[in-house]
């Protein structure tokens, strides 16, 4: 799995028992969800469709940094699913495990839209051809 | 299932598809099944422990106003189980269905604390007694 | 008074003195009436007008869980009076009360707008007409 | 009256008719009211206790400028009344007017406490002194 | 230099250490030196091209009011050099100083755009005129 | 360099002028900088203390993903000098570039604080040690 985006658990992220906010959290991973299937579909018109149970295994204090990692479940027609855990930076100790997000790549009328998207790709890669 | 809160989608709630952004909803259900859970525990330090799958069915456009139902599925000793539906206030149209939010009533320590709860309770009856 | 929306008063919605920041009530406060009255007047061109004396009765702290009650005072040709209270849902100790709050139905052009509205209406009964 | 803060209404700011949402409006003249009256009574513990009726005169528009002026109507035995306009920077259109906000100064307890202040005073010469 | 916008530093505005959050200062900044730019250049496409270096010289506290204060350096063709310096309003302890930030004025295209000013001009002026 | 934070620009990043705000940029970049300083350094207390000049090569518009780099320049006694470049993640064209910045490690009491660090850790390796 690959981490990349990074977080500092700041006051305006807590909740009142001055835990990580779980709200907050789940924003950041649908974020990074969504930049990511932008980045591998080429269409910035993808959305979140479902993620599959979420379980709290633990949680961060303020000062924490958490960072958030995606894999590449599976390339559908006009979709990808994704996986995401998101893990403290300095302990590793895990926060949250989704283990099936499906994100879909719609057309101008928000209809599905084939992305011919069969592997992941960098960007990199991607420019130099 | 009881509707109380209610949001505006305002310009800073959209994604850049000018559609409701998902994390955004995530945040708002979250904090509802925290603040729905303290009433009915007595206890504010609950903390949101598992979610089952989620569906976007739907989504809002910008000027939409969304409420956000919860209904108890069931008291556990230490935990709460509830259910949670989102609905566009005008249409009806159902944004996104949680069928099971475990929230966790904890002691100060961080542990399961039981919460002696076993059906729900209105505050007005609550204060007569 | 029918109490919707609740909030949960979180480490950002504080001032420095560690009390619920007043302008954050404020804008809570205006939220509920626009979206209320554009439910009610089903024109979502619905703005604020004018507010009544507010008498800050009491604060919240962090962790406090605030209710917002709304009643419908006055239906004007265009404009739709309101009432509104915000009280801790715990306590029921009551923060803030507005006697008289002014929304005005806007046309297209900005220009006040008869809304044909006389009294209250429940989606439920609207849907079903 | 003097003319201090100046906001740059941004997109987070509106509400979803593209004006400037009344409820962000009354955050900033709350803040503008609170650290007025802290630098003037020299307590940082100075709270909002009651605010006269407000009449929204015009709106702005994204992008417009506004700026926050304060006046002093009278310095109370704990309290120090302000009177508050908001306007358009360029045009000098008047958004909105309040005629009295009433601020008290607070002991640790939250009791009212005598600042003994009765005149506006310029930290320039309060340093010089 | 004249000082107008004033901040005060609340709970979401801190890092976790518990001083204000730089990030957020310069953000601050860049707002008060974009709309001192539009009003002077009396053109809302001003955007920010340059900062010359900068020095956090201290730090602020919860409850601290900052201001922020510009100065003109040069008017340019297309742009305007401005000077800044943020400082605690009841100390007078400077947080951080910039000596040059250059701000473009910028025409439908995004090009450079001359604003044909060449001095500071009080709206009052410019109005009355 | 390596690149890890990635950024949606969402409504909320914008400035009026619908491109992405430079303060909330500069936001973006001194938290990137603080993670990655704490990380290395091992010390949750370490703060920004210089900046060298900025130059705002292009900008980005709503929906486009930015990705922000970090390059250690210099370990210093109680310092960590850094390059930081944020870039269109699938352009990569550069939007801004900072040469030097300097994060200062301190102790409880807010004094410098050397760090005892002299090169680039893993914490991979860290733990497996």
């Amino acid at each position: 799995m690959r981490f990349h985006t990074r977080k500092w658990v700041k006051p305006g992220d807590m909740n009142p028992n001055r835990t990580l906010f779980g709200g907050r959290l789940l924003e950041w991973i649908d974020e990074e969800c969504a930049l990511y299937s932008i980045i591998q579909l080429e269409n910035p018109k993808t959305v979140t469709k479902f993620m599959s149970e979420i379980d709290f295994r633990s949680s961060a204090r303020e000062g924490d940094i958490v960072e958030i990692g995606i894999e590449v479940v599976k390339f559908g027609t006009a979709s990808l699913t994704l996986q995401c855990e998101v893990r403290n930076k300095m302990t590793r100790e895990i926060i949250i495990t989704i283990d099936k997000i499906v994100m879909v790549s719609l057309d101008e009328n928000g209809k599905p839209k084939p992305h011919g998207k069969t592997k992941i790709e960098f960007v990199k890669d991607r420019l130099e051809k």
